[in-house]
């Protein structure tokens, strides 16, 4: 059996191309800088919650958003190659992560990215 | 058939006394006192927790606190009159209530109460 891909270079099952490792590095650093907002978003809103808890309700409206928020988080963070165009493109789409941030990336690389996250935008519109 | 259970005055699947209205409003009294103070300090503990945190580790620590407690809360204060008993044993069992506040009871209704506390007691050691 024959198992060269279709177009060298590219992953199997898509056409993109092989992420390079300097456009790794830098899916990497905005991802992880993403991430990193993210969660002090949730400490800070955490924080915020709580010190306004006055019944019950609020404390299980708390434990909600966290379990909301926590598996958004792990749904959404995954630093997969093979899922970078995605990931960021949900970044994007959800405002965790600006275009100027991903300036070192080729015009190549941005296309899909950005129709990605227009995707995710009108489904959520 | 014949549904009249063997013994009368008592619980079906059990040999437990029926609880009388004054029985059960001394249940009632203390039960609500018990899951107030139960959800006051839930509160306060998650205020705290949530003070203090500093990093996401925290973040999940204060989320799975919520979720056993509200588990917890859930299956312990379930205010059925066929399982006052054990209700209140648990409750008697954790520290959530005294022997002190349940001092209305007769002794035959203290007793069981009693022993389900010191059976999960010895359980738990």
């Amino acid at each position: 059996m024959n198992s060269t891909p279709a177009t060298p270079n590219t992953y199997p099952y898509s056409n993109e191309r092989i992420w390079s490792r300097s456009e790794k590095a830098i899916a990497r650093k905005v991802f992880e800088a993403a991430l990193k907002r993210e969660l002090e978003d949730v400490m800070e809103r955490a924080k915020q919650m709580a010190n306004e808890i006055k019944d019950p309700e609020n404390l299980w409206e708390l434990e909600r958003f966290l379990t909301q928020r926590r598996k958004k988080i792990d749904r959404n963070y995954e630093f997969r190659t093979s899922r970078l165009t995605q990931v960021l493109g949900i970044l994007l789409c959800d405002g965790r992560v600006s275009e100027q941030e991903l300036r070192g990336l080729r015009e190549d690389r941005m296309k899909p990215i950005r129709s990605c996250a227009n995707a995710l935008s009108n489904d959520a519109a």
